[in-house]
């Protein structure tokens, strides 16, 4: 573990030490959940491109692929330079590439990098084989193909996808086919995540095929989303799974089902800092600024306001709830309007996020602890910037 | 300026070249918002404290405080620390205080800055007084009083205000009263934060009075908030006004009728990586990590999405809204749902803010602009973490 203590050391450092606000996690859950997708995902048949978006975390990656490099997915290009300097070589960008950060991707190929780009237009088709043609280099990119009118991707009747297939298979650089079913974050239960990921597989196989019966190799089929990653049954044709927010999970996918509540591996250690009995309100140290604006469970069955609320220990307590924040400062009530526990100034609670891939990226790296250790083992930097 | 490049330098460096998202910063525009203010604040005969909440940066409190370290708020003691690195003598941590974090309080006075505190309980006044004994030194705390029923502070009627007021003036640290009128971010017009700021007033000076009725010292008198800052008319009895937003305002500010649109100084810098047609969407590499998740103007009479878009140079593009986000994805659509502009893949925008405290936060600095200028003139370091 690296950036663990020895053993005195750590006796030093209490789950009461660092000022609050910070983020902790709890390592043995992220082993386990770990543990779970890789469990899944080799059932499957097929290979884990974790997406490393949410945790920015070499140590974390280093957990995920048993402490060696292995593919992985990045959000910027910041991620996949951090990474690369750590060792990984296989890297696939996964935002619609800007014809403008083209030297960076070049760069990191240079240096024996395989990054792979996302795209969905003739136009940065064109951009790449430009790029590709002046630097004497293939750039790998996947077309990203959309299933459910999430964001970006061609739909597989858009008359442009063999186009840019032809593109960029006549530079070298077609590398396959994306798929990433971002609806899924809003199918509830596992009926409709069943459906969601068969729906994800099928459109990344059907596009694979258009290309290819239009002559082009197709290498990578890479689909996933936390969601979908779970509940595909089947990735016949598929390739390749990615998943991120898996690995620390939160309320939004506990309100799905994926994962339930005692499976979140991220919370914000807060401190009481006052009291208002009449309106039913704690007050903390904890506000937006540390655990973002998410509101995600907001339009869930149940709101679970900006957190689950637990003891310093990571018990539960029921029917608190963060239901306010302003910068600096967290409201915690209870759900029922009943009185609050009497929780006295000083107090340290922890508070179970929404939307970890938010909420992590409030904080510059995470103080780590193992499974019901309160002594801090370890403190992990997070990747920030683009 | 600090951080400013030479004339060759700057031409070097147009609002093409930094890779996107990235913050900047209209510095004309921050100079006439605090002109604004700060004309205002002279005018009713008070001294005024910025928040550098919002700003976090010494380039931006220079520009406030006239090149010279004045009276300042902070929101955290990282920016108390950095701020005392910096020259600054005179800081109020306006977020009640953990007992936890004396230690560094006193840290702090004992480099020589007057660093108050706030709190509003006798369990904080009591931690300060066993604080300011064992050091040996008076900690000035101010007490907080609620005027609206926003977040903390005793009310006036509260049983235990007086009896802070005597723990901490028994260990000569009464330093005063403070007051934020936190609601006064929903009072919609004028007329309604003129009401705002005279409740505010009101309560500040009926505290202070209640305290001097009991035989105490009350020094400071300390109200505010951007939008009772610009609208109060009479502020007798007070002696210090604070307000933090309105170095780069905000749409939620604008949507109040506080600013205009075109007095927005804070601006992201986004690229469009896609097209989606029949969807009517633009997409951008601008998602909420380069945004917030904040979506201040949703309560409000007009909704803003996302933010607001303009081209490169800062003139809006009419109609056209951010009206999605993932992590490092927006969705720009027109608010009518007419076909939005023909922007090809690569076109550089800009989106402004809803919140700029939020927006602000996610980045580690701002590039730097002056009036109509698209040389970038430096780069501003935000102070982060707690």
């Amino acid at each position: 573990m690296t950036g663990t203590k020895s053993g005195a050391e750590a006796q030093a450092d209490p789950l009461a030490a660092p000022d609050t606000p910070f983020a902790l996690l709890d390592v043995a859950k992220v082993r386990r959940n770990i543990a779970r997708l890789a469990e899944r995902v080799g059932d499957l048949g097929v290979s884990l491109r974790p997406h490393l978006k949410t945790a920015k975390s070499l140590e974390v990656a280093a957990l995920v692929h048993g402490g060696e490099p292995g593919p992985i997915t990045v959000s910027t290009l910041a991620e996949a330079e951090a990474f690369a300097d750590g060792g990984y070589t296989d890297i696939l960008y996964a935002v619609g590439i800007d014809p403008h950060k083209l030297p960076r991707v070049l760069a990191l190929l240079r240096r024996g990098v395989r990054l792979s780009v996302l795209l969905d237009s003739t136009a940065q088709a064109r951009a790449v084989r430009e790029a590709a043609a002046s630097a004497g280099t293939p750039i790998p990119a996947l077309i990203e193909i959309d299933c459910d009118g999430h964001r970006g991707g061609f739909t597989l009747e858009h008359p442009s996808l063999v186009e840019t297939g032809r593109i960029l298979a006549g530079c070298d650089s077609l590398a396959g086919v994306l798929v990433h079913a971002g609806e899924s974050y809003f199918a509830d239960g596992l009926a409709e995540q069943r459906e969601a990921a068969a729906r994800e597989r099928d459109v990344a196989v059907a596009a694979a095929r258009k290309l290819r019966d239009a002559g082009l190799e197709v290498g990578t089929v890479s689909v996933g989303s936390t969601p979908t990653a779970h509940a595909a049954t089947d990735l016949t044709g598929v390739t390749e799974v990615r998943a991120g927010n898996y690995v620390f999970f939160d309320l939004v996918m506990a309100g799905l089902g994926v994962c339930d509540v005692h499976d979140l591996a991220l919370s914000i250690v807060v401190t009481v800092i006052g009291h208002r009995p009449e309106r039913g309100w704690l007050l903390t140290d904890g506000g937006w600024m540390a655990m973002s604006r998410d509101r995600g469970t907001a339009g869930q069955r149940v709101d679970q306001g900006y957190g689950l609320v637990t003891d310093l220990a990571g018990a539960p307590i029921p029917e608190l709830v963060m239901t306010g924040a302003s910068q600096e400062h967290g409201v915690l009530s209870t759900r029922d309007g009943t009185a609050p526990p009497e929780l006295p100034i000083g107090t340290r609670l922890r508070i179970l996020p929404n939307h970890a891939c938010a909420t992590a990226a409030q904080h510059a790296g995470y103080h780590v602890i193992d499974a019901g250790e309160t002594a801090i083992r370890g403190y992990w930097k997070r990747i920030s910037g683009w």
